[in-house]
């Protein structure tokens, strides 16, 4: 990496996801600087239809682009795919898994977050979290293996139990792969099996708080409760999962029997921000600035889902829009200090929020604006299709989602094996 | 799968593949039937892409479909998605894993091959096959990811070793991956990395016999030797691998340092036939009579890859067009059978061969008849565009192309983990 600019500032991102490959965007543009993004993966994901790759309903390459190529264009950028597991504020360096320490002038660090399952995490093996791509084909290949057994299966108890998917945790991306899977069941699957009926698959949202999609109104979540209710999504709320195993959940004195767990509930974030000794939230994350970077360390910004940013009393929600404006504040008071300005105050300008339960169904939240059905699911599909990375991404869900609207499918119907040697 | 039809003939398929589900097809029809495909896996898969796959132009989902919705409209046909272990020939029962024995009145088996390491399994490990999707991404993240790490490595040596690229074998499989990677190198992903020139990548086929293409005239090889050789590949005939590390491969007293091999040579049919206690070819083919049955058991038909079928005392090749002629006939015959008719014996139909070496570049050879180059190319890629199945399919790879060649980009640069618990 070392260049003939050893003299020209660097920044270093760690990261690619919204908020880190905006600040590259932003920060590419100064040709003074010299900037790396570091990312254990080698590609920008799309996280907001990660559940439609869960379903089913898109492959995984069309919501992922690689962070090389978006950012071919910044000659002074580039790209280095690595672990970070470590960062040393004293010496300012990046601590890379297997390679040498990076040495900073400006660190950002967009970590970004994972699932909790709150001290257990051993329930992970029986209910994958839905943050990656490969936790999004291990969901898909659970799900469409369910049906597959089902099929054959001629116990009534079993059969059940492979019908009944449970999802934990309520929040959007809870209700949206409820959704999509009781949609699978009632239209993409009815005239492939002979020997189960699947519009009689359960699916049970089970929530620990007293409403379904918290952060939205109680109005918004009383609709999209009822509109999940007519997919036939059974919601439990109030209900605290207590254990779960590889034959279903428990909640208190209470057991459910399923063959497929999905975990959507809480989320930690990356634990990297823990190695910084700087002060944490309650779930911690990092505690930034009002310009983004943390106390003491002016050069350190911390960003999105892993960062929390108090604005009103309130601390910013783990949402697309957050990460991508704070990407892009961080880059511009990097730029700022560089040439001797001083900083600005980052301020959140609110984008609304949206999540989709089904065909023709969504809820739209957008300040004190609130709507259902299908005008918020027309709008929740091109928002989704306009911050789609790619053209041609753009392009091919777009016409995706065309197909299997006329036709009822899902177009990734595939059931992948764990191990790719061959057998026989 | 007991169903009240318990007294009409009941025909079992071993094998989704072009020879299964042609017969499945055509069985379908016949309401007198009662037919249940097999198959260890979900999907149809469209072999001749698997290359794409593996070489990031295509997505796993373009070039498969789910066995079930394909056969969905012939309400007589029942999709079981089990791993068929053994025949008993005597009860007349198909064995599958952790499943009730299913008996059958004739039973088709098309169960395909799998590359042949010739008695060094342990080779799998450096060098991977090319039969099934979960190979293909195995491969397209193995030449994914010794780029990235050749783009962070500072040891020249080490560096050389990352980019370089060794194919064994150099049948229509080889020649399409080696040419893939090296386009790759050469135009994808030129613009993308800083401290690497793709273009300096070295590609190695290697292959056994004197030339490469063998099953073609020996003017077409000449001719596809010299578009890959334009195209950047090594061509290296009369060589054989004598061993495969993790370091590269061993021809002899020659050895060649290398990050990824790919192996495309020798193949073996599945070890199913073996158990059938009939006469095998040297490969281990099952013999078939002249109505694709096995001798002594008329109600047995082996079908495709793992058939040897004698035509003008030369066995018939492994390709596409022999499985899809062969499942119709056996298919034909069955209900010939049934109905009190006589049988007819097989006759291939031939349909040419075609080899795909890159962009605007194939090889066509059919009877006396062949042909190079851009016209070669586009037969090509409208043949492999009729023969996928499903519409969707068809649409969407036929825009994929379009894409890729106006852009000299690869629509599914994707490095994914092989697991997919949560990391941090």
């Amino acid at each position: 990496m070392a260049k003939s600019e050893q003299d020209s500032t660097h920044v270093v991102i760690v990261g690619g996801g919204f908020a880190g490959l905006n600040a590259a965007k932003v920060l590419g543009k100064n040709s003074s600087l010299r900037i790396t993004l570091v990312d254990r993966r080698n590609h920008h994901l799309f996280q907001p239809l990660l559940y439609q790759v869960a379903t089913a309903g898109l492959s995984p390459a069309e919501i992922a682009s690689p962070i090389r190529s978006v950012l071919a264009g910044y000659k002074n950028t580039e790209v280095f795919m690595g672990e970070v597991t470590g960062v040393d504020l004293k010496s300012r360096k990046v601590v890379i898994e297997g390679s040498p320490p990076l040495s900073y002038d400006y660190l950002v660090l967009a970590c970004g977050a994972n699932h909790s399952y709150f001290g257990h995490e051993d329930w992970e093996n029986f209910a994958p979290g839905l943050k990656t791509l490969e936790q999004a084909t291990e969901i898909r290949r659970r799900v469409l293996l369910a049906f597959e057994q089902a099929e054959k299966e001629s116990n009534p108890e079993k059969k059940k139990e492979l019908l009944t998917f449970i999802v934990v945790g309520a929040g959007p991306t809870g209700v949206e792969l409820a959704g999509a899977i009781s949609e699978i069941s009632r239209y993409s699957l009815e005239r492939d099996f002979r020997n189960i009926d699947p519009s009689r698959t359960r699916v049970i949202l089970i929530e620990a708080g007293p409403r379904i999609l918290a952060s939205f109104s109680p109005e918004l979540s009383k609709r999209a409760a009822r509109d999940l209710e007519k997919l036939g999504v059974q919601i439990w709320t109030s209900s605290r999962v207590t254990h779960v195993g590889s034959d279903g959940v428990q909640l208190g004195n209470e057991g459910l029997r399923a063959a497929t767990v999905v975990w959507a509930a809480g989320v930690q974030p990356s634990t990297l921000g823990k190695s910084l000794g700087v002060p944490l939230d309650r779930v911690g994350r990092v505690i930034v600035q009002k310009d983004l970077s943390i106390a003491g360390h002016p050069e350190v910004f911390v960003l999105g889902d892993q960062a929390c940013f108090e604005s009103e009393e309130k601390a910013l929600p783990g949402l697309a829009p957050v990460a991508i404006q704070q990407g892009r504040h961080a880059a511009l008071n990097i730029v700022k200090t560089v040439v001797g300005k001083p900083r600005d105050d980052f301020k959140y300008l609110d984008k609304g929020q949206l999540a989709t339960i089904g065909r023709k169904l969504a809820v739209l939240q957008f300040g004190k604006f609130q709507m259902g059905g299908f005008l918020a699911w027309l709008t929740w599909l091109f928002v989704h299709i306009f911050y789609l990375i790619g053209f041609k991404n753009r392009v091919f869900v777009f016409l995706q989602w065309t197909w299997s609207y006329f036709t009822f499918r899902r177009g990734a119907r595939l059931i992948m094996d764990k191990d790719w040697r061959h057998k026989d």
